[in-house]
This record gives C-alpha cells, structure tokens and sequence, in this order.
C-alpha cells in the first residue's frame, strides 16, 4: 500500500512511523512530508532512508492511504484535496465535528468509520481515553452527567513545548526555580508548575480543549444532549495523559460491577486495588490504563475513576493506525 | 507572650517563625522543638539565636501559646499535656475531628474558635482553601453538592519528600528519565510524574488525604450531611496547591455572582478572565486565589473554578498563626 505522512516530523508523525513498523502495517511505498525547514532530514524504516518532501499534488496523486498529522491549517488546505483519491486518516480538529465525517475510535464506533468518504478524523489525545471507558458504562449503565479534570503532558503541545519542558527542567535542576516571565511556547513556564489552559479561552470561560473533548465525546457516544464538563490541566510530564473522570448513571451502580464491566472493554487495563496510572506506567503502553474506580460520594448514582494513556500512542498515533487496519481488513472480508 | 513550636526545623515550622516574624507577632520568649536529629541546630529569629531543644514537661511548663507542626505521634503524645497550661494550636489530624475540639479557618468560623478549650485545630491545607470558597457561596447561594479534584505540590508532604524531588529533578535534567524503582519517600517517583494517592488506601477506595478534605469540610461548613466527593493528587510541583472545584446549589447561579460574593470575601483574590492560578503566581502569597470561574456543564445549578494557594502559607503556617492573632485580640477587648 502507497502510504503518506503529513506532519512526518513531529512527535505524532514519527509515532507513526515507529508503529507502522512494530505493526508490520503493509506499507509498499512510504512518502514523508514536512515543513520547509524539514525539507531534505533523512528517517529510516524498515532499512530504507526516507527524505522529507513538499507538499505537493503531484508527490500526493498516487497515494492510497495519508495520515495526516499536521497542523489545523494543513489540514484544511490539504485533507479536501487528498481524500480525491487516497483515504484519509486526519488527527488535526478541523472536519471532527462535520456531519460527513466519521470520528472514530475502533473500540467504540468502528461502525461509523465503515460509511466514511475517503475522510476519518481521529479524535483529541484526552477524548479517546474517555470515551473507551465512557462507552461499554453507557451501554450497561446509561449515562446520565459526565465531569472530566485531565492532567495533560507536555508531548502534547507538541515537539517545541517539549523541548522548552526539557530545558526548562534543566534551568530548575541548576538554578532551583524558573524565570516566570521566560519565553515559553506554552503560555508559561511549564517545569513546577501547572497550566489550566489548553488552548484559547472561548467566550463561556471554557478553552478550545475543553470544548473538543465534550463535543467530541458527545458525537462518539452518540449523546447529543449528554452534559458534560471538563477542565483541561497542562501539567510538567513528558508523555502520558490522566484524567479524574466522574461519570452518574440511570440507577446507582456499584465498584465492582464497573470492574467487571471495564475488565471485558476492549483496548483497556483495569489495575486492582491501591494501584493506580501514572504517566511513568503508562509511556510507552498501547492500553487505556484504569483505576481507582469508586463511588462518587457528590452524587446518588454516580462514579469516579482515574484513567491513563500514552498520548502519542493510544491518545493519537495507534489510534489512527488501527483505524486504516480495520478499514483495510473489511476490504479484504 | 512566651511561644513554643513543635517541629520547628520541618516546613511548616520554618515558615512559622517566618511568619510570626513577619507579622509582628508578639513573642517575648521562644522555644523550638524538634526529634533528636537536630538538636543543637540553631535558628535565628529577630536576631537573635535560638537551639533546637528536647521536649521535655519541664521544657513547656511555662509556655502560653504553641503551635503543634509535629507528625500525628508526637501530637497525640504532647497535645493533652501541653493544653493543661497553654493555648494550643495544632497541625496536626490527630484532634481535627473531635466534637469538643474546634477546626478553625479564621475568615470562616472563628465564633467556634472561641469556644476553644486550649486547643485548637488547623485544617487540612487542601480544606482551607476549599472552605474559604465554598463558605461565602453557600451563605449566598446553599450549597447542595461538591467535588474537588486536586493538584497538591510536593512541599505538602514534607521536607523529605521535597529533597527527594528536587534530586530526582537533577536526574531527570541529567539523564532524560528517572528510573521506576528509584527508591522515594513518596510511593513513586515524582519528577515528570503525577502521585493519584496521597496517604493510604481507605476501604472504600478512598485515600486519608480525600477523607480529611471530605470529613474537615463538612465540619467547618457544619453541613454533615453535605455529599461530597474528592480526588487528591501529588503533582511535581515545589510549593502551591491547585484544586478543581466544583459545587452545585439550590437553583442556577450565575459565574458573575459567583465573582462578585468571591470579591468580597475576606483572604480570597478572584483573578480576571483569561487569568487562572498557578503554582509559580501563589507561592509566596497569602491570598487564596480563584480563577476559570464558570458554568459546570454536567450539572442544571453548578459552577467550576479554579483554586490555588501557597500550602505552606494559608494552607499551614499563616492559618495556624491567625488563629492566634484572633484569640489574642479577643482577649484584648
């Protein structure tokens, strides 16, 4: 299969690649694309050096499958001209929320990605945990009211945040604090210290994050009307995304009946008892880690649990592989 | 007045005699006492040199007023005794709880402190700042519901912890990762890490740490029957305690109330829109500050903020010191 990368040198693009070959996806012909400053850096896979190209729709017209992990506005220019003729993985946030575009997490909705038109989205980082764990509850249980705080890591603001984290680390380790006006690609310093703000502030006080991860959660559950809230926190870890999630049911539901529920959930790994995911146990792992599953004593019927995973993994890259997987598998059925 | 401090050579200590000297408090004599490891080291305080001592019944016998910043152990031991002669004004969670005893944040309950039988209780750091938000909002508006999910900072769990840290932030600024079995005096590393438990396991799946917040803020707000649910989480952060709080009331309440009874509660900073609180802003401060104040989507009547203060100031040392400085005034009048 001719295979595309857009965005192929960011930390979700090199991921990409990374799983493509711990996969054995069939790839027959690999093409890279980045930005200009990109043009000419050389990655290897499968013993084969690729050279990053332009953007072009003479290098794109061949194409059978793109993953695009680009920026928003790549996406936009690129995704309407891709999808002509190659099918289209897109982890950007541009056609997630359009009524002819499938948002898929296989786990959930596999089913909707198969009335696709050459165009899937991938959901947000923070949205595909929730919904693995939010969507076999619902069936069982029926969901009623959902509340979600996420503990976010710096991979994924991307390749930039995580080389001012890194540096910023250092400056902490050597001088014991960090300039708070240092120049920060996030909005502040990011070592000791947290950032309740992922992405712009929307006129109701919620930011863009926030906003995606109960739009998007709502389109994948298929609950339009689902309330939902979310406070989206960047916090000073390299990969590996947490979330307090809270979810309230029809009629009150017990611990060990979610266990038992979660324990048969495909893609996810619920921890016994006193222990619980952390971004040091989750890097580098394909499941949504689960734990710390109790009554939620602020409601009659409710749940709270803490959810792990690794952001670039499960949370983007695996993700959209194994959308193109089972795309590919039906094809062949 | 002649004052003791039980554990002056932890944190909270330390910032105690900072403080009191800060503050002009009036002490005519000091004694500090600290576990056998330090005797001998001195502190200085108003220029002048004071030992670490032994504590001893002769030691106390003639001190009017102690602040208790001990480990549970030595509380339990020296508290009974100490309250035969002086006024007490304990740190500890050994008597927090107890019906005669009061649990007291000035700018909420001091009529309860009044009632003090030489002993009173400080909260939880986390309570505190919890309690100063929720109390002016259920007078205003009648609380019905509660949840809070925090991001407390390494300092919270003492000194030890603290060094522990800030090695592990020189190993992980030296050699990109911390290894998973490093031993730690927290239940795992917690450099470019998060901690989802603070004290042991309940029963019920419940830490001690999001039992205290539960049980501490239903007996200051006296609402003992107020359903509320709490998530504690340790966050590689030096000083500065973050929570999402959320509280459901009565009927709908709008974020502009919510502003305007917060402006004008005593010790709390309600930051302007697109402002939020950070660690790296309220270290160093003795307000309690709010922010991202907002509709809570899941709920008809909730409000969400944000809320941060520095743990070791309001959330210990300050709180314990205005106790004091009210119980002295009254006795004035």
């Amino acid at each position: 299969m001719k295979v595309g990368i857009i965005g192929a040198t960011g930390l979700v693009g090199e991921k990409l690649l990374e799983l493509l070959n711990e996969r054995n996806f069939p790839v027959t012909e690999l093409r890279l694309f980045a930005s200009e400053k990109h043009l000419g850096e050389k990655y290897l896979f499968r013993d084969q050096e690729y050279e990053i190209q332009s953007l072009s729709e003479d290098a794109v017209k061949d194409l059978e499958l793109v993953f695009c992990a680009a920026s928003n506005e790549i996406a936009e220019q690129w995704v309407p001209i891709l999808q002509k003729t190659a099918l289209v993985i897109d982890k950007s946030s541009v056609f997630r929320l359009k009524d002819d575009v499938p948002l898929v997490v296989p786990e959930v909705n596999l089913n909707r990605a198969l009335e696709h038109k050459n165009l899937i989205a991938s959901p947000n980082c923070t949205t595909i945990p929730v919904v693995m764990v939010l969507a076999p509850l619902h069936q069982e249980f029926t969901l009623k009211r959902v509340s979600v705080v996420t503990l976010q890591s710096v991979s994924g603001a991307g390749r930039d945040a995580l080389d001012q984290f890194i540096y910023e680390t250092e400056v902490l380790a050597y001088h014991g604090e960090i300039p708070k006006d240092s120049a920060s690609v996030l909005s502040a310093p990011i070592a000791g210290n947290i950032i309740p703000q992922i992405g712009k502030f929307r006129s109701d006080g919620y930011t863009e994050e926030e906003q995606k991860l109960i739009l998007e959660t709502r389109k994948i559950l298929e609950l339009d009307d689902l309330p939902i809230s979310a406070t989206c926190i960047r916090v000073p870890v390299r990969v590996g995304h947490c979330a307090v999630l809270t979810a309230e049911f029809a009629s009150p539901v017990e611990p060990a009946d979610v266990v038992r529920v979660l324990k048969n959930a495909p893609g996810i790994l619920v921890l016994n008892n006193n222990e619980y995911p952390m971004p040091i146990i989750v890097e580098g792992r394909n499941e949504v880690f689960v734990g710390r599953i109790r009554k939620d004593y602020s409601t009659k019927a409710g749940i709270t649990c803490l959810v792990a995973t690794d952001n670039l993994r499960k949370g983007a890259a695996l993700n959209a592989i194994q959308i193109a997987e089972e795309i590919l598998s039906k094809r062949e059925q």
